[in-house]
């Protein structure tokens, strides 16, 4: 399904891709390659890498919106390379905030080139994501482009938000479920649901049925978020191609953590340790079993999945793209545990 | 000189601020703060502080350019907080890179709220930036709106372009007066370009006349600079209220000191050294002299000085706000040594 998806949009998302990083300025040594590297098309010295990171979703996401909401998925490539330079630039910072040493299954952009340089790379990355939408302005009338760059703005502060979010609640003893699903409304599902929406308005939908599509956008970020959450903890090692458990150990507050946080006093003892031993790990996992915290976490992630299904069917998406559209959403949530 | 045009401006270019700032979203702890302070509004504990930092040159800069060119100022205001933004955002980071503790005598954001809130900090405010130009949109035709939207996109590429050559510099013996030059073009001169380019676009200009304005601030931000690069190592402590010398102690590569490595064996072998002791730095300011580097850098300052008054001349700024442009010119290059 995503490979078929893949092979249609990825070639020409790509070349534009290629065009807006081509802005960078020429005559810069060791500027220009940590944008290709974060992008998966070269290596760290600058030679091509032939195994692309990162699966594209978002700009996919935007490509199939437009297509069924009446428009050309063509039109909407430059809001595709948009919201995918938009999220590397997000991916680089957090790395650094992070500490994370690999995306990808390769060394982070900070661990390669540093930090100072890492955090301008990002910056250059923002500023790249911008310089993609000028392009709208040829195909679309301009009271639109200009309406989409708004969408845009208000979703770089919303991600600032979540971010900001994220990072508190590393020092914040208990997070409750509503501050935890807005945290990932911002940091996760908000750029998604720019998409949906953006790819929308270039459709020709009008603002009502725009924001239906925002909507479907949004709660299918926070589903799919939570979806994570469940791998991060019950997912198959051999599948999520992460250690067991990995979030318990990173001590992510994640839904299922935090959910049990607040409803075992034992975990939460367990939480104030200074390090976990592997014994604590599955000790952890074992009192979230028995508090049911995997049927809670997956009734949640439910809950806004089909939220998702019923904001995409008041939007009433047309044709192929819509069947599209509606079984891309069905794959996500086929990933297994 | 400046208080005068303080008075005049800056009352409503911090109303515009304020409201820009305001669409940060509420109930966020911890977040507005970062932003409030790095303004020069609030301390640490969001406490209202009495002593503004930083001058707004830039803004002031873009409301004189806005009304020299034809235009009312009052339209000019979203623009002129833009600018203000993205200056500040390119600080917050730039403080982080450097690993500056201080700035304008406070402790820097990062000092305070560490670096992972502070690269975030800094992208609330490059986010904040775009949306203060969607203001500029009721007053103005759509188009040129957009125009300035894409200037705004090839200057925040600049700086990142200018800060990658900065940091680049560190760690190449090397730096020749054109790299200097292409490097401060970016990181300083680039928004000052832009923030006479835009208010000459407000104002009614057309292309032609609105990039007389831009050469006009390239050629000021890189005089600018320059000026302070003499200010640097010959500057009155008294004054500048820095250490004597100071760019030599941090090894900072200023044109006067890039200029010496490449004619000086003496010096340059003095900066293989690994520290600097009071004597060194002593020793280099006589090298300095002996070569009569003060001189040649006064010099160059004057080309660039002389390339921005003609090309302000060649723009033919009208009204007081011309004569109060060519005023705040001559201003700034009366700091005094």
């Amino acid at each position: 399904m995503f490979a078929q998806l893949a092979q249609t949009y990825l070639p020409e998302l790509d070349s534009t891709l290629r065009r807006v990083v081509a802005r960078l300025p020429a005559g810069v040594p060791g500027f220009g390659v940590m944008i290709r590297y974060a992008l998966g098309w070269v290596d760290e010295n600058d030679q091509p890498f032939n195994q692309p990171t990162g699966k594209r979703i978002r700009p996919i996401l935007l490509l199939l919106c437009a297509e069924a909401a009446g428009g050309g998925w063509r039109t909407a490539l430059p809001a595709a390379a948009a919201v995918e330079l938009l999220h590397n630039f997000s991916l680089i910072h957090d790395d650094i905030q992070d500490n994370s040493p690999t995306r990808h299954k390769r060394p982070t952009v900070w661990k390669i080139w540093g930090r100072a340089n890492a955090i301008n790379a990002g910056d250059a990355l923002f500023a790249l994501a911008y310089c993609a939408l000028e392009e709208l302005a040829g195909a679309l009338p301009l009271q639109t482009t200009f309406r989409i760059g708004n969408i845009f703005n208000a979703t770089s502060l919303e991600l600032t938000r979540g971010q900001h979010l994220d990072m508190r609640f590393e020092s914040q003893p208990i997070v409750s479920v509503d501050e935890y699903v807005s945290m990932i409304s911002g940091k996760s599902a908000a750029l998604i649901a720019a998409s949906a929406e953006i790819g929308a308005l270039i459709g020709g939908q009008d603002e009502q049925t725009a924001s239906q599509y925002a909507a479907f956008g949004l709660n299918l970020g926070i589903a799919f978020q939570i979806h994570d959450d469940l791998l991060g903890i019950w997912g198959d090692p051999e599948i999520t191609g992460k250690s067991a458990a990995t979030d318990i150990l990173s001590r992510k507050k994640s839904l299922p953590v935090l959910y049990g946080l607040g409803h075992s006093e034992d975990l939460a003892a367990l939480y104030r340790r200074e390090t976990f031993t592997e014994a604590d790990v599955q000790e952890a996992v074992s009192i979230l079993n028995k508090l049911g915290v995997f049927e809670y976490t997956q009734k949640q992630e439910e809950k806004y999945y089909h939220q998702a299904l019923d904001s995409l069917n008041r939007a009433s998406p047309q044709g192929t793209a819509a069947e599209r559209l509606f079984k891309l959403v069905d794959n996500l949530f086929k990933r297994t545990y």
